[in-house]
């Protein structure tokens, strides 16, 4: 470098939260450890890095690639953290598998994928999540959903919905389909990235009825309120499809005694980017946004992997894009109050030190001048600084 | 894994916090939040990973071997970041560089070593510090002390105090000495594992008269209050060390008008373990624990190397080790409070959800049972999971 001004730079895909920023991210996250703790959850902190095979439990083929990976010093693969689901079950099943269930832990953290960066789409990017480990019926899915509503008002926004889908609407139309495994991962996938041609290409090739193609294409339109689940219900003809909405229904009903089901539209289309939901998965939308702010699921035979027979359910909000949201909704987060600035002449910083511990105390937000300045130099440091109040000793 | 189960560990050095322990993390964390933002410092997020060249900046010859490394897919060393100081001095230098100065910035977040673990020194730890930049005085060295003793009585530490100490004391004495720079970077390094034998060793060998020796012994020994001062300024003759215990004398005046000097001890033995220091360096130490609890000092030069020609100081503290030490001392934690376990018969999910949410509203915490129960059971729920008081709907 020797005389060169060196200029740093941060990793593709990672950011630097400024002080306006930081404090807007510091506001969502304290509103929601307070609402997750107001709900009987408790905060649950794993470390950053865990061994690969550990990780692989929850991550499936996809995910794996995306890892950050490096070795430890006896040659062990480490991977920074891709969600916090699988490390959460980790510790359920062995630091508190002696704990009363239902076992209800949350947690407010960072993860990592290596993916193409885009607005809303970091490499490092923040959660917040709540994990409902051992119950299997509608009432836990019902309670993390009107969780995730509540989560979604708490943070300060407005406009809002959740899509409610089941992974085993599709299962059984896919079981009953006779499609080989190949064909049916293929078709997943052109449903999770919405991909509709990409769908009808598949379909086209499958040798599937002309009927069977029908329901497929039909179910990313699969869209609305209960007459819509009656309409899927008439669609299909399997046991295992007709159980998911049944079971839809049911979170629907104790949903609407929560209150948000107003918020609530089925979607029968939904597929999330982890393989291990088993039962109702759910993402939250907001106008503006073009990808989910917030999303979940009941995940049955996860923790079994780590030892503990039991079902959970769960989600998590993406803090930046909640926090890209509310800006674009233009909701004004509450700024940090600065109150008042202490300016001090010759020799008066003992005194002013003395009046900066007295309005501390009294709750105030002070500034103490570092160098002595006279009554005009403090009211530009004041106003240049943006404390609404100016103290000058003399 | 097949039928096995699958008992998965976490990497060396590093660890879960289970509740109680987490809960402990965010009350302590929230409360140094607090008092950083009454002070007048904000917040400042960075990415947990950069540059491997951005971080060698601050981290130094010996600090580079403790690093967590990989690449990213150019092929670009990326590493964990060891301190926040580098990347908050990155920040300053570079987004933040038309802000007006003093700059007062602080963190809350993990840093990574790769080193022995051991109690109260793991490989993954959190840190709460602050950084205030744009000021070379004693004014600002004074402050971010008296910051450092608020952090601690804010945290609840009853038992600590603060060693003071001056790079350039050692400084000037050893380029008085005449020794080779390798001979004194191996004594600095055998005092800042306070090696007392190893220090004697070293000079032993040196070829320096037995006049200078004494100083350098002595150093490690130069520990007390105000008069100690005067007895190292008799002690040693150059203009450095002279210079640096001035500087000593004036910030520990200053310390008296923050009504903090009681905590103050002078040690010029401290030696940090970064390079970076270039004034005055601190650390706080509390009684059974082998460590410091927070440390820091003054780097004048670092942000110059990312191209902004000012001063700065500032202190971090360890989280783990404060927990630590709250615990060792009896120090109870605010617990949160669980109040209200709401249980249900048969069929009144609806009316529990409904007095769950007038609960929460009052600001309790309140969990609803997720499957119905009866009274008895529902009274073995709330104790069980530790609630003052148990609601039944029947």
């Amino acid at each position: 470098m020797g005389q060169h001004e060196f200029v740093p730079q941060i990793p593709y895909g990672t950011r630097d939260f400024l002080p306006k920023e930081a404090s807007r991210k510091r506001a969502v996250e304290g509103a929601l450890a307070h609402l997750f703790d107001s709900w009987g959850y408790d905060e649950v902190v794993t470390p950053t890095m865990e061994y690969l095979e550990t990780l692989a439990v929850g991550a499936g083929n996809d995910l794996d690639q995306y890892m950050f990976k490096f070795f430890d010093k006896n040659n062990r693969i480490l991977a920074l953290r891709p969600d916090m689901t699988t490390p959460m079950a980790r510790v359920a099943a062995t630091r508190l598998k002696d704990s009363t269930t239902p076992m209800k832990l949350f947690y407010l953290t960072n993860v990592f994928r290596y993916e193409q960066a885009q607005t809303g789409r970091q490499c490092e990017f923040y959660q917040a999540g709540v994990e409902l480990m051992g119950v299997s019926g509608p009432t836990a899915d019902a309670e993390v959903i009107a969780l995730a509503v509540e989560a979604m008002l708490k943070s300060g926004l407005k406009q809002f919905q959740i899509g409610l889908g089941q992974v085993d609407f599709i299962n059984g139309v896919m079981a009953q389909s006779g499609l080989s495994q190949e064909r049916q991962q293929q078709v997943k996938h052109a449903m999770l990235t919405r991909n509709l041609v990409g769908v009808d290409e598949i379909l086209v090739n499958s040798g599937l009825s002309q009927e069977a193609q029908k329901v497929f294409k039909n179910i990313p339109l699969l869209h609305g309120r209960q007459d819509m689940l009656k309409q899927a219900y008439s669609m299909v003809a399997n046991d295992i499809s007709h159980k998911a909405l049944d079971n839809l229904a049911e979170i629907y009903r104790l949903l609407e005694s929560y209150g948000v089901s107003r918020y609530v539209v089925f979607d029968l289309g939904i597929i999330r980017d982890f393989d291990y939901y088993t039962g109702m998965v759910f993402e939250g939308y907001t106008p503006g946004l073009g990808f989910p702010i917030c999303g979940g699921g009941r995940y049955d035979t996860m923790l079994s992997t780590f030892g503990m027979n039991c079902g959970a359910t769960g989600f998590a909000l993406g803090i930046e894009r909640m926090l890209l949201a509310l800006e674009r909704q233009g909701i004004a987060s509450i700024p940090s109050s600065k109150d008042v600035y202490i300016g001090w002449g010759s020799e008066k910083l003992v005194m002013a030190i003395a009046q900066g511990e007295k309005l501390r105390k009294s709750g105030q937000r002070v500034e103490i001048g570092l160098v002595a300045q006279t009554q005009a130099e403090a009211e530009a440091s004041q106003k240049d600084k943006g404390y609404s109040k100016l103290v000058y000793v003399e």
